[in-house]
């Protein structure tokens, strides 16, 4: 028992959950998601009253104070799971119709979790973040994405050389830029990749050297921008009005 | 010196906003964007330095560790404004091309404030919430707004009564919802309301009972509901698109 609380409290840190190729799912709903998706789950942490209430088979019984420890949470760490991430397979070229969501430098695992969560929504099935950013299995992104990180497949890559990729294999990349024209003004292709930059940067250097199409949400007020969650929303409405059109 | 620092923090709880009339702006960014905007600045305390690097003529200096005692920010607590709220005017009905979004019962102050950025870039320029939510001048909405706060118009007030009278002076009173029509299927009236319920509840029985249309983002995938943000953003994009065509 105290071997399992450490590996789960070591889970918190990247290089742990790297290590093990696990991760922590918190919370009765999310956890719930995670039974029901098709990641494995490897164990349930959680009280005994709680796996009564949620009506648990197999758990492990953990003290109330020690899941505190083990959770992240600011309240509500009765139920912790360890998940086994999906297995790393290659990453293979947009299918015929395919919207892909790309984040290139993305910095804060809540809005990562979010825009997951946008993906899952309008049935996007894929987002490539760049290397180096924010790790999808962080616990607030986890949270976030409200379970969407189980349905929506998430690779970390090079993504300046995925991009070029899938260009020249005839997909459309889109570039969200505040100077970009109108996405009610552009014929959106069916076969493409949203790409989103930071919040803080926008996008890298590298990424803006390849020919993309820069795609802009009409606004007319004063904010000077919208986050990333905000613009990928917007945009995935207007790509889903027109590929349902 | 010591009563105002006393003054400033008692902005941190609602009653003292109430009885000052007066809330807290955070950081270099979002303190500039009130001295930008039409709103009376109280006073800016702020570190010699950061006065300096911002170029500020008139402010309060005040050491580090004080203003991190007034502060609500993990970190970059050296600028702080005391704003004054705007005053209390009656609330007009709906010009004649007027959208504006009502929010009844939202619960989180980082989910208004994100709405008041998505009404401030999509041209909204009022926003209504249901009395007993969340207050507009709490630290955390502030902030999230990102200065929008400052130019979109928030009010409390009984939203039920105030929609019911729109209704009846014509204007068409939109209610989101996971099983409302697909926005792209709907001609969106130029003059209405934009309803969204609250993250947990939903809309209250009190708004349902009004005469409005249901209004939903398709969505193909597996994610629950959107957040109130994600789908204020992507109905705004829909309103947005109707009405520049």
């Amino acid at each position: 028992m105290k071997n399992l609380l450490k590996h789960a409290r070591s889970l918190q840190q990247k290089k742990f959950r790297d290590l093990h190729g696990s991760f922590l799912v918190q919370g009765q709903k999310v956890v719930k998601e995670a039974l029901r998706s098709d990641l494995h789950v490897e164990d349930v942490l959680c009280t005994a009253e709680a796996a009564e209430r949620m009506d648990f088979k197999e758990y492990t019984a953990v003290p109330a104070h020690e899941l505190e420890r083990v959770g992240t949470l600011e309240s509500g760490n009765e139920v912790i799971a360890i998940v086994r991430k999906p297995s790393a397979t290659p990453v293979l070229d947009l299918g015929p119709d395919e919207l892909v969501i790309a984040l290139d430098g993305i910095g804060d695992p809540g809005n990562l979790g979010t825009v997951l969560r946008i993906a899952d929504w309008f049935g996007i099935q894929r987002v490539w973040c760049n290397l180096g950013g924010v790790d999808a299995y962080n616990p607030k992104c986890v949270q976030a994405s409200m379970g969407a990180l189980f349905r929506v497949r998430v690779d970390q890559l090079d993504l300046p050389e995925m991009l070029d990729r899938q260009h020249r294999s005839g997909a459309t990349l889109y570039f969200a830029s505040m100077e970009g024209t109108s996405a009610f003004e552009m014929r959106l292709a069916k076969r493409g990749v949203l790409v989103l930059g930071s919040e803080s940067h926008g996008l890298s250097a590298e990424v803006r050297r390849l020919p993309g199409e820069l795609i802009g949400i009409p606004g007319r007020g004063g904010a000077e921008s919208l986050n990333v969650a905000m613009a990928a929303s917007a945009l995935c409405m207007e790509f889903t009005r027109q590929r349902s059109a």
